[in-house]
């Protein structure tokens, strides 16, 4: 057998750095849109319904890659109780050559990584140029890298709304450690780069503030950004204003909803 | 990130003994039929039509093990001219209860042992106690598999017959090889197991013939056990004789017949 690289989070979380996890990400969805990749069907499997499931991902990346592979992630909510992460992933890549199994992966930190750029992405290109106000609703595992990897493309933005529809003191708690992470998590990998971690530090410096008041929030917000498990709609559609991006993260299953349908 | 356990090609065929995979086999099999495993749908994709393809095969095993996971295997039909194997598979396990992963191995040999064991379990059950004549369709990889299998637990074959139904030298080079290989891949396990192993060796110690006269054979078979990548028939109805039991390892996807649909 092959020579098989292993990856656990630990290095998973020193390689990563969202501007190139972005960059990444934008050629794949070019790849895809000109027919270089192909994704498979999806398995899904529920084993306890809002206890545990898991989903199976996975795809071929033709071009200059040529890789195909997938990716197992798992939900079981009583694992915090034990101590333990409530998700799981675990990647394979493989040759798209001959098949030889070239990495296993942690898949936790790339899929936080990976989600936070595609919603960054749809806000680049699909919201207004000049949005000042994000709403972040959602102040769960997501919403630090939906931020993070947002304030890294958008170039306007002056204040982060964070609104947790479990409890408003998720979201104020998220506002308080917010700063301190991003310079940790984010900024401290620039440090080289000193024009770069300056301009990022700037992006960076806005005000951020929880909210509980969802409605008035949506109205003002330029951009508003979902990562909730939520099936029933938070966002009704009176409250939002004119041109607004949305990006839906949480709803990423039939039956998960977070806005308005009509 | 906890302890996962990788087991290599190497460290697999160290590991199983086909007699152990049968009664494993056998215990899947009835978990299956009173609902304690479920399979998850299949995944195919062909890279490109008669030169390569994958599959992942996924499901939960309840019961007392509580695995969940899932097997990819590829065929990369262009490998054997690169000196890789053609066919390369990753099985990746994971524990039932809480999503953690515990194990990722080498699919090869225990896709070989497992489908060998398949046959055997269905020709145990299901074949004439009586019979004495087994004909081997397929002198390939998987041939020898199932070979080892079916001896391992039927008692009365006399005479194995093999026929390739693409050149008649592999089933005359395979008869040749075959007592040589099922005394160093199989019997040699049991070497500490004296009555065990003398049992098996009598079984081993019986007639393989090659043929190329498949109807003649048929005609012959009380048990027929088909491993080849046919898209026709290459067995006819006609030419069976009554009460004959039949294996069809080689029909695993649609488009793929190795009998008479009649």
């Amino acid at each position: 057998m092959s020579k098989v690289r292993i990856l656990n989070e630990g290095i998973i979380k020193e390689l990563l750095d969202i501007k190139n996890v972005i960059e990444v990400v934008k050629q794949v969805y070019t790849l895809k849109n000109s027919n270089q990749a192909d994704l498979f069907p999806i398995i899904t499997h529920i084993f306890e319904p809002g206890k545990a499931d898991m989903d199976i991902k996975a795809g071929h990346l033709k071009g200059e890659a040529n890789v195909f592979g997938l990716k197992l992630v798992s939900w079981f909510g009583e694992n915090i109780k034990k101590g333990l992460p409530d998700v799981i992933g675990t990647i394979m890549v493989f040759d798209g050559r001959t098949g030889i199994p070239l990495g296993i992966l942690s898949a936790e930190h790339i899929t936080c990584m990976r989600t936070g750029s595609a919603g960054a992405i749809g806000s680049k290109y699909l919201a207004r140029k000049d949005s000042e106000n994000l709403l972040m609703v959602g102040a769960g595992h997501q919403a630090f890298f939906q931020i993070a990897a947002g304030l890294t493309v958008l170039n306007n933005i002056k204040k982060v709304t964070v609104y947790d529809p479990i409890n408003y003191k998720f979201a104020v708690d998220f506002c308080n450690k917010v700063k301190l992470r991003l310079k940790n998590e984010i900024l401290l990998r620039y440090k080289d780069d000193k024009i770069y971690s300056e301009k990022l530090a700037k992006k960076f410096g806005i005000t951020f503030v929880a909210t509980d008041d969802i409605e008035k929030s949506t109205g003002q917000a330029d951009i508003i950004v979902t990562a909730t498990p939520s099936r029933k709609p938070l966002i009704k559609r009176e409250w939002v204003k004119k041109g607004t991006h949305f990006t839906c993260i949480g709803s990423d299953m039939e039956g998960k909803q977070e806005i308005d349908e009509n």
